[in-house]
């Protein structure tokens, strides 16, 4: 049998869409999703499940209502559920999301033009 | 309110043990888990859960009965659930591994000197 490992550098080279999550594979009813972000997004929560951000190029911000956290390359960052968030990057940063099948990346937040089409593997 | 990111080299400083997982982080019922690996592991399966690998430094080879695969820096697999596999790195590699909370290094075969104790956070 042949067996292939994901190469996120391979896969974040198939797509330029920003805010866009593109799923590249699961784990049980998990996604992990590739995301390339610059600018700001909109405040959205997810009020029903965690969600964990992994930099793996560049630099971001998520700010919360009361404060933010910054993520370099080669950190994590875990937002608890329910937890209003609005991640933020001044220049192209690339990221890894792990989250349930299903959540939408602007959470129950009204849709918007950022809302992206769930679901789309690459 | 003040937030920190948790930064995988910094962590990776914390320790030394080969075949050791340490908690990092939670998302849900899921654990982060960090190891040091260097060698051959041990012929093993989950039963109830698939398992995923993100290879951060070094490179590693995951056997399965029919074949292997490999992961190099910045590549992930997720060993699908029941699925026997046995890691091996022939240098040292340094590893993120995500599966449920409870899951042993080692599986459902019999403990050996190379079953780690469980839930250790650093």
């Amino acid at each position: 049998m042949s067996y292939n490992a994901i190469n996120f550098n391979d896969k974040f080279n198939l797509f330029n869409e920003l805010w866009n999550p593109k799923v590249i594979s699961e784990m049980n009813d998990y996604q992990f999703k590739l995301v390339k972000i610059q600018g700001e997004f909109q405040w959205h929560c997810h009020k029903y499940t965690d969600e964990t951000f992994i930099v793996l190029t560049g630099k971001i911000k998520i700010k919360f209502r009361d404060g933010e956290v910054t993520l370099n390359e080669g950190e994590m960052y875990v937002v608890p559920k329910g937890k209003e968030h609005k991640p933020f990057a001044d220049n192209l940063a690339k990221i890894l999301i792990i989250e349930p099948k299903g959540v939408l990346n602007t959470g129950e937040s009204k849709k918007s033009n950022l809302t992206a089409e769930n679901d789309i593997w690459i």
